[in-house]
């Protein structure tokens, strides 16, 4: 992120709000150049999805892709934090979308966010590639895999706290290679990505499959997302779950429900004993 | 809502979250009775929206119908406070998922909202109509018009600060129309609308046309959605847009950007001359 | 709420962001006219929120009173939902700030709210006082709290999901009554509590005290502050709680925390048994 | 932070959720040892968020440097993010406390979170002093600001968008200067923040003044506060302020307001020209 202020570039002539996304005038609003008439009903949520983030429209079969990763996050369970927060929100009394937005402001760095870490490893890794084309994929890959051991850093995209054969993995992956054999996408985030589990799981001696965010980071990759907006992309998958469940709840009509009963193995005070302040 | 407590139903048997949604186990998940890997590729995002509130497999035609208000509500410029919020947040330093909350959390009552009220008042209206077959759909709906005059409150899903011919409407209910012309949903709803606007357009003496919020309430009837979800399902809607220009932002690399310059006419003190405190 | 649109009253030479709040200049910061520097060192926090939120300085005593709210409401342990949703929050990588702004989020009108609802009810009850100085007390609260019983709504401030006997209660009421004898406030809404509290117990025939919002919305009206400001003073008292439960989370290191572990009495799946798609 | 499974520690006896901060029981709120009612009415705003941070009574002299702190950050104006997206927040129907979470969730690293990052400064230095009690204070500073510049990071702590003498420093940095003389705090993090003061105006060749995050950092460290928690310190701070002003525009009684009017300088668009659609 350059550090420019924003008066510098008003004063500089730009308009306080610049932007390339959309214009809307009195009974026209126009969505990166087309009539938003005419999207309507002629492309899905994923191509408009696409063109508003990156400016074109998404073919068919790659939009139908990134609709899998969309459908793929979707719904993880009411023990979830991002869902169990939405739910305890809609006990509480505040505006339905406040209980969507509640659930969704969890989904950071590590609720989600792995997917833009392993967006930036494929890429970066990808830049080293072109940049060293006499180099082949599995040394430039050992290379930064080695950087991440000596680091200390946990390699993004495997790994998972449940699933160690994720049936979503297998479903995506499946349906990414389909899509490579008919030349719509290159391939090469993915085979990045497989050189990367290759090296795991020799330095661990086990078998390593890529986790959720993994493939859906390779998939992303392959369609040129941007990483920094994958935490966005995640909000909207996931965020059809938490609609789902916070409405659930709504409907059971229970009032300021907490995360779990009170239990003593569940909730527990470990403070100081009983004590009173000092006589002033 | 019906007011009971967590405490009482858990010491009645039921599990704290119960829920008919989703089943998560090592390698399985379930959505609806679905294993998650037969949908993904196979189902659309909205259908997966569907099953997921509703719990059952829309059809491809009205799943398209309910994409299409989706695609329609997800954008309307850096002004719309739920892109401004998300804008400036994204200038701030905060998590990506963090910006696309602080957009969705105000898209209120006032703000995308009125689609539940909408919703409300047709699903009302209908079973009035059912109560009452005897009586004509103009008789039913000008007694609630009536009613709504006298308690001074406005007619959800008419009007609009900007668009008097808003482009997305003509659209979607031209999109809805061929639907109930093939069948496939019964239009019961896009009557009742259509019966508000007559009454309101008579009531005032000009035309009047319904606005993105009543025939998106319309549609979203039709299809069984329930009203307190609309709020929801127009954040899944406008976060579309939201992700994307908060990226926009992020990628100007402005840092603390507030809502405008500072100028007379935009910001403006109007509080207490410069005064001090009394001595103590 | 006046509905009118900011466009008209921009295009009627109102400053788009017009406030009495504060002017900040080059070097200069200016609080309800006061020059900040000579308000800090000088009054309280709770001096400063009421200055900021009505524009004035409170006496210290009143200040104090004021304050002991913001501590009684400071904290309920890790089961409340707030409380709960932020310290999930703090397991998840997202900015801390937007921990503290998720457990805020979800203190609506069913979670801490209630002071806003009780605040309503005392102020027009002693409107009508004012308005009809012929009828007593007791004669005018008895027919808005038979209103109450026939509209079947719950009278605001009274009972709670635990206590009975609040600790916080008692304590305030005692705070609030020392200052009614000092002449320091008026005592009128804590009189009005008081015979709502003499009604309800009558009508129950058993024992009924006040709860923590009803003391704190009739004290809040002793200081004349606004009922629909109540939500946002509770949120900077609950506020602190939640500040230091997501800290304490975040010093566990523990990773994407739900809000309950995975056993059979705590998640249960009720939803449709596996089933499959149609094959299309 | 530990990277480890709330599951494994609920295997091995820990509570789900272990706090040491609060237990809470039928009648009794126990906070930090104390009864709660104790606390009500003896001890300040400040003290209260102490005891539930870090766990002791904080001394009145010190508690009151630190409200010193609350107060300074209490506002900025409308144009301050926080502030202005909680102002239109509460325009758009949304619930008040969601209106004051919208204002927080931007307080993030780039908006007041530089106090963090000017503590973690002025802590590791600290560290390093001590472990190296033969250097002086200047030439362990000097060697931490070298390494600042070698990584092009940006010394946190000095200088402001806007006020280059801020009124808010200088009376705070004197209010800690009193504490010091009167031996309450040990004033060694106020001489490391001065150090790095020096350094960087000798090394930009011109005056250089702390500003407000840094003088609240070497603050908030002599206080022992960890760095971790300021963030969410200054969303109780500013908190007040975005209280103030959502509430004073939800008194206005505008409807959906965005950030500025509708005027070229404000609001353009620089997409792509009108197009359309190429034919299926």
């Amino acid at each position: 992120m350059k550090q420019r202020s924003a008066l510098d570039m008003y004063a500089n002539g730009t308009a306080w709000w610049d932007t390339s996304i959309s214009d809307i005038k009195k009974n026209e609003i126009i969505i990166r150049g087309y009539p938003v008439e005419e999207l309507i009903g002629n492309i899905s949520y994923t191509q408009m999805l696409y063109l508003l983030l990156c400016g074109e429209i998404l073919s068919e079969k790659k939009a139908k892709l990134l609709e899998s990763v969309l459908v793929a996050g979707a719904d993880h369970g009411p023990r979830a934090p991002s869902i169990a927060a939405a739910r305890m929100a809609a006990t509480c009394g505040i505006s339905f979308n406040s209980c969507v937005a509640t659930g969704i402001n969890v989904l950071g760095d590590v609720h989600g966010g792995a997917v833009e870490q392993a967006m930036r490893l494929f890429y970066s890794t990808e830049s080293l590639l072109d940049a060293h084309p006499e180099q082949s994929v599995s040394s430039v890959v050992k290379k930064q895999f080695e950087r991440f051991q000596r680091e200390g850093k946990k390699l993004p995209g495997f790994g998972h706290q449940l699933h160690d054969h994720d049936p979503r993995v297998k479903r995506l992956y499946e349906l990414a290679q389909q899509l490579v054999k008919e030349g719509e996408i290159q391939g090469c985030y993915l085979m990045i990505a497989e050189e990367y589990r290759l090296q795991l799981e020799r330095w661990k001696q086990k078998n390593i499959t890529m986790n959720i965010d993994g493939v859906a980071a390779a998939i992303q990759c392959e369609l040129s997302i941007p990483a920094e907006a994958a935490k966005g992309i995640f909000a909207l998958s996931r965020g059809m779950g938490i609609v789902a469940h916070a409405f659930e709840e709504l409907q059971n009509g229970v009032l300021i429900k907490g995360p779990c009963p009170n239990r003593d193995d569940l909730v527990h005070y470990s403070g100081p004993l009983k004590r009173h302040l000092e006589k002033k």
